[in-house]
């Protein structure tokens, strides 16, 4: 392609830049991390060994100590220079049974599952009419009674995109129904699945109560097409009545932990570039693209590293986070453990082996000449240039709260993730293992060239 | 588009045999027909009514003959001709409860369903190791006593394709594989999922026990996720345990009915075409491709012809075959009732809501040039014209076998189809309206031309 005079000119800073930051021997090692991701399983068995061998593993569980324990012997025969496990107290909830059915006007069993730390029902469960509302939004404003004594049904439709951008709105139905529900006198909460699947599979996920606000009632979600049940009979006029029942289980202080590994760093040891993903999952699926995806992702991306002989100047450590998904537990404890040390970066890999589409940073100013051009380095995977406003994910929340540490996201096509996300249908066939490897692949040139950088890239801008 | 001479001579024969076997009032009156199908949304207001106010209807159920009610009801209100009932005498099979998982080496819990007309495990389950067979014939040919004592795993995998044509090659593992396993030594069968989806949801489906070769034991399908499992930890090399546990009702001798409607021929009335689908469903999910689509389209196309105003020369009748799924019991009385009876045509439609792509037909020569003209008519609905040696659906067997009736068959896409098939995602979401009234449209025109055409398509050819 013949570019105009105009264009060649837009590219000279680039060019330009790219002579600045990194040695040539710098950016080789990072085009050579490049190949040899893409030539290697290792993410795929990483992801296919912990779903397979250990499966579900909700924070606190004896499964959670069991991805602990194998994560701590993969780390060490992977040959990294220290491989250690921190503590982490979780609070423990499990799923003991579930079952919803509507029994008027037209009797029909629902797929159902519990909202995490949802308290039970009573044994004979709940049985009452259902108060229709089209989202949260709706049941905040509502000034009538008609919750009363009834079953709140909140029904947010979460739309499908490549940025995933409609899970932030659809979560605070999740996360804070049950309160804003309980607050307008409703006995259980029943929400729309958060997802963009028509699978007869509910999604769960995390809620919380506020307990000076409302007191705490059951709270639930069921499967797309059996919220569009009880759309579909609400439309008959006829009032509809559903049976809840739900057998919920709480162990508080229980231990868990984060699992850490390092490669030194030869020339600033006491500089870190951290990245990682989350060993719990939830109890219904496997765990496999929420978040043996990530698990995988980083800890391949790190064995790059360590592939290509050279030791890196700053220290990259990857952190395996513990109960990510019921209370953030192990990122807290790492910010409380880690956040006074300097990070060069930090980044979190969670949403799956959907492609990498772009990159973006929160960064200072005079780092983004650095990250433009690791930005270049990694264009080749089909991965564009963001802006220097990027959001952190659950885990990297704290360090960047707190410390306002540097950070990175390498956002990944979300399309079919919500599908699946906190479903049973959360397995290892929902891996893409082409899709795998350019993740592994744009982390591992990214940590690599962060590590090498002459530029501090903190700390990162305020928001 | 420009055509050569010799493409303008090839279409000749078509053109002129579209003047010999109707008349152009009869050739108006069936393409009104399509386009009032195609503006009408009676069929998806039956599908969505059907599986919102009935839901799963397993044949000798309450809901079964909540089904024969709402669909006598339905019948009546759209003011047919006649409307009746036929006493159907079906064995009942119910689910009670179902549960498997890997013990050994890594448990798992899988999802699983019995096969309809399984016996149930112990009470307190079965609890064995597996012994795999990559499919039936290699079950066939083991002269070894692997499975003997064990859990006999069938992993038959099923290729998705547009025509289905995996189905049938897959069926026999499902009903017939328990047999095998038993005459094997296996103490159950369990086998990978009959779909072509990676959902955690098990397709069930219809088996019998040949009691003569073999004692009855236990029969359940895993979802291809969890076979995937199973053949992952096969291949760590350690023996895979499973603990099994099905419990499921029989009762004989219940009564179910079809359900049968007809629009009375002006000339010839004793001369039948007879279209329907099968008003039972599987438990698992709502019945809505399979068949509510089939019921919803038979009914709209009549009913597409009965609001042209002109009456048909021959007698339309729709059939609401009772259980076809386990045990084609609708369809057995049907054919000891009526088989006598002059058929002109018979068609069935059981595959969804997906587009028809094809006529093919199984009738006497002498009906060709008809039945070419009415394939010309349904051509710009995107059909094309197949050949003269049409299987029949489940319902028709009886049938074409003991009386050669003439028979139709408008193939169907079922590139996504056995994704739902006999599980619990059979639900009204996965109709498509548009391709819902594709079918109609062209049921509709067929049917009506059928009823007017001076030639008599039966007996149909020796096969």
């Amino acid at each position: 392609m013949k570019l105009p005079f105009i264009a060649l000119l837009a590219l000279l800073p680039m060019a330009q830049a790219a002579a600045d930051s990194f040695s040539e021997q710098d950016l080789k090692v990072a085009r050579q991390a490049i190949s040899r991701a893409q030539a290697s399983d290792l993410a795929y068995e990483l992801v296919a060994s912990l779903t397979s061998e250990v499966g579900p593993r909700p924070a606190g569980s004896a499964n959670d100590a069991k991805a602990v324990a194998w994560a701590q012997a993969k780390l060490a025969t992977l040959g990294f220079d220290r491989v250690w496990i921190e503590p982490v107290k979780v609070d423990g909830w499990a799923r003991i049974s579930e079952r919803a059915e509507i029994v008027a006007p037209y009797p029909q069993v629902m797929a159902v599952t519990a909202l995490g730390n949802s308290i039970s029902t009573p044994d004979a469960g709940i049985n009452a009419e259902i108060a229709y509302y089209e989202n949260l939004e709706q049941l905040k404003n509502d000034t009538s009674d008609r919750a009363k004594g009834r079953i709140a049904f909140v029904d947010s439709v979460f739309a499908r995109s490549r940025d995933g951008r409609g899970y932030g709105k659809a979560v605070p139905t999740r996360f804070a129904g049950a309160t804003e529900a309980g607050k307008h006198g409703a006995i259980a909460l029943l929400i729309r699945s958060i997802g963009t699947d028509h699978d007869r599979l509910a999604h769960t996920g995390s809620m919380r109560y506020d307990e000076k606000i409302a007191a705490p009632i059951p709270a639930a979600a069921v499967s797309n097409p059996d919220a569009d049940m009880i759309v579909r009979q609400l439309k008959s006029g006829k009032p509809v009545r559903v049976a809840l029942t739900l057998k919920n289980e709480f162990k508080s202080g229980l231990q868990s932990h984060n699992v850490l590994a390092e490669i030194r760093g030869s020339q600033w040891p006491e500089q870190i570039v951290a990245i990682g993903g989350h060993l719990d999952s939830w109890d219904l699926g496997t765990g496999a693209i929420d978040d043996g995806a990530g698990i995988a992702i980083t800890v391949a991306a790190l064995k790059m590293i360590q592939e290509s002989g050279v030791r890196p100047k700053r220290t990259l450590r990857v952190i395996l986070f513990a109960n990510e998904e019921n209370g953030i537990d192990g990122a807290n404890a790492y910010a409380a453990a880690h956040g006074k040390e300097k990070h060069q970066l930090i980044g979190e890999s969670d949403l799956g082996s959907g492609k990498v589409f772009q990159i973006s940073t929160n960064v200072r100013e005079a780092a983004l000449p650095a990250l433009r051009e690791i930005a270049a380095v990694i264009a080749p995977l089909g991965i564009e240039l963001g802006d220097n406003s990027a959001g952190g994910g659950a885990d990297l929340g704290p360090l960047i709260r707190q410390y306002s540490h540097p950070s990175v996201a390498l956002a990944q096509d979300a399309s079919e993730y919500f599908d699946i996300h906190h479903t049973a249908n959360d397995t290892l066939d929902k891996i893409n293992p082409v899709t795998l490897k350019q993740n592994v692949a744009a982390w591992s040139a990214l940590i690599w060239l962060a590590a090498q950088a002459e530029v501090e890239f903190g700390p990162s801008l305020k928001k």
